[in-house]
């Protein structure tokens, strides 16, 4: 274990220079790609503290002693789950970026956290608060065009097409649509030899794009007579999970119990 | 009095050829340039019928006559609250999209309609679902973000800049992000000799461009480190807007009271 | 035969009110959907004089009549070249965009030229200057990016993928990256069980979206490590078309012989 | 002097595992931020072998003895000019990124050159052939559209608006507009209290964006009746200028004498 501030974190009380409110944070895979990100955003971030970093070969006993409130979890899949019951269980809150959770380990979170009332913990696919909205918003709108379409825009160095986000949007967009009754988007095409006209994921055509120079960008192209909507979202960077993760740590211990996507602390009212 | 159907709407019944429980819809302000758009928009729209086309010179009468349900008023501000007023007597719903409407107007409907408790009437200064919907979510997102800024681009004969849905715009996310407490959008600009950074609205930077060959078009764009989202709504043609009508004729039936403004019917759940 | 001017155009000189070096420009095929719009043109345009409207009843002869030094021909396949051979032998240059001429046709029009040195033209398959500078400018960026892709869009009455323009851009991006040497467009795809990759043409990726409220939209995006140059054309109305005839009719006179595209009378320099 | 390849480089010839007709280059100023990307892009491209890495300690007498053919040069202004006549007598071309230089430097650089017939010399204010496209192709295009506007977006710690090259493109844009007798952009704007439309820069309207979350990008708008063409680069990463400094490197051997702006290498032909 690293003490990550100076002076040292004492569990008597917060080091000198910050002030007795802020929210004393640990990160767990604190050496690793995100976990590297997480330790600087936390630092960075006004009325965090960052009380600890940790790597695999550290003991979850340091969490108790740099006495932290609320812990990130970077770690892999087969750890994390006992990470976050080490947690749950010694009344710290936990923000969970690792991916690999199935639905029997949110099932057996669920049920240690009804034991611990006060405790929240958040398990979040996606951390990249556009890329939440603009699924969001694609689902909110899709029932009020005649069409609706998805270009997705990538590197050329990723192997799958189109992207999980691509076709999570579309199947949001597709289930939003059929629930108000809303049919197909016109298509009079009869000619296209070549699948100019992409895939169809749950109604919805999907494109991609691999281009060199490029991060990760979606698009949702929405249509009525004489209108268009666009909903577009560029991911230049890996640090845009950043603010996320800091709006998680913020939000989870005052949100108790399980929460499945980040979506749901972003409350955008009505 | 133009009748617009043929076989002539009776007030004993549907004509033929309709079902009996299409909705009958009459427009007031039918040779006006909005009024004959929304004409053929409900001629065009299932389950609505067009019962009656009225302009200036014809009877509110016919109204009753033809036994009109909602009334679609795209006439003049001098008339509006008169026609609405006549409406409202006779258990008539009202879609408005007349412009001039103020606070003492619509204090009166309100007033009115509190003695027809069945009766709803909706006045709405834009019936564009897609710049509805963009405005919507500009201010949702408008708190997650560390920087926002609008770019309107319009035909070069607009006589104002920044737009006016610009301006509005500016103003939904200007307060959106006071109430979240977030501060200004970050700029470290020192030289700007010739006013390239634009219009300050609300403590949100709006730009505008002219351009022949484009209609009506906005964008605003969302920052925080290593992500953008944009949220762009294009206009092409006013015929836009007679979704927006369509959508008001369908929902104002369960909608009684005053309504201000299309949002209301845009049910975006969470 | 209709005149067009008022007063009516005299063989013997320009009409009053016009500049003796006004260009007197017929339009045949006047009551077609493009022959319309090309009279508003010339109508509107500084420097040229509309001289004659015909359509299909009536004689050329009223071309020469008229004193119609540009012939602007929006008619059908069938007639097409016999207006131009009329229009040639009578010393009147010709700016065509009727469709339907093959080799041969051009051929014959060419060698009838070569016995009428002093006259000019023009057969252009697309009169969008802005479409053709879109495909000119992606053919000559094309060599120097390591990526390229084409995504179209259209109306949804369209009823062919992808569209002719952008199969024709990727053509002209192909050969243009064959003959600098350039490699395939990277692309790492494994999984793409939809086809959401899109068509191939010309070995560039081509993708096509169909969307209610588009009209005509074509990008060309070209990657490099950590940049993008983007190409876009969009086409919100055929009157678009007339800025390239009206230039058409300009250039015509001094450009003798036969010229396929408006490309060659746009002299884009170095 | 930092020897950069692994076994060091001989006078002799190339070393094993470089071809015979290897390129063989040098980098200046190894060590800057730009200078260190050179490094790295010279051992990735194919056909271009590092010879040396010199930083400002080293002597320009390592130059020779790598055996250096061409040096880029990434040093500050103070020096430039006399790394560039080092190389030019003794026989090694330079790709030049250093800023600061002014008509005397060039002037009397040109003078040396022509003592020197057979070496060539790139000085290059814009390495990113993105953008340089991108600004010739807005000039190309400006005077075929009645409407020009350009936006550029950049991170919001950016001290001066607008950028230099939107600057640079509006004065292209401007004085092609003006050669070819083109009137201003339409403008009927007669309210603008708040200053939305932007800065007027030779002529054409130039909005400046600033939003986290981005680097460099910029798009110049040209609209007809009924189209617009859009030309927009975005820059990443400074990785992108790498591209540019290999092409430079390839064809600065092949380019005697002095050449200002990599435009020129780029033949794009007609």
């Amino acid at each position: 274990m690293t003490d990550s501030t100076a002076p040292a974190p004492q569990p008597s009380g917060p080091a000198a220079g910050t002030l007795p409110s802020d929210l004393r944070v640990a990160v767990l895979g604190a050496r690793g790609r995100m976990g590297s990100e997480a330790v600087q955003a936390v630092r960075r971030a006004e009325g965090l503290q960052l009380v600890a970093e940790l790597d695999h070969e550290d003991s979850l006993e340091a969490l108790v002693t740099a006495g932290a409130q609320v812990v990130v979890d970077f770690t892999v899949p087969s750890v994390t789950e006992g990470n976050v019951r080490f947690a749950v269980e010694h009344g710290i809150h936990c923000v969970v970026g690792t991916t690999g959770w199935d639905e029997e380990g949110l099932a057996r979170t669920e049920a240690l956290l009804a034991q611990h009332p006060g405790v929240g913990v958040l398990v979040a696919p996606n951390f990249s608060i556009g890329a939440v909205l603009a699924m969001r918003f694609s689902a909110q709108a899709a029932r009020f065009f005649e069409s609706v379409e998805i270009v997705e825009l990538h590197h050329p160095d990723k192997v799958d097409a189109p992207s999980g986000t691509a076709a999570r949007t579309a199947a949001l967009v597709g289930e939003a649509r059929r629930a108000a009754g809303v049919g197909p988007s016109p298509d009079a095409t009869k000619q296209d030899p070549d699948g100019a006209r992409g895939a169809v994921v749950d109604g919805v055509h999907v494109h991609s794009v691999r281009l060199r120079g490029l991060v990760a960008h979606q698009e949702t192209l929405l249509g009525n007579l004489g209108e268009q909507l666009t909903i577009r979202h560029d991911s230049f960077d890996r640090i845009s999970f950043m603010t996320g993760v800091v709006l998680g740590v913020r939000e989870v211990v005052s949100h108790p119990g399980l929460t499945h996507g980040l979506e749901d602390y972003l409350d955008l009212g009505l």
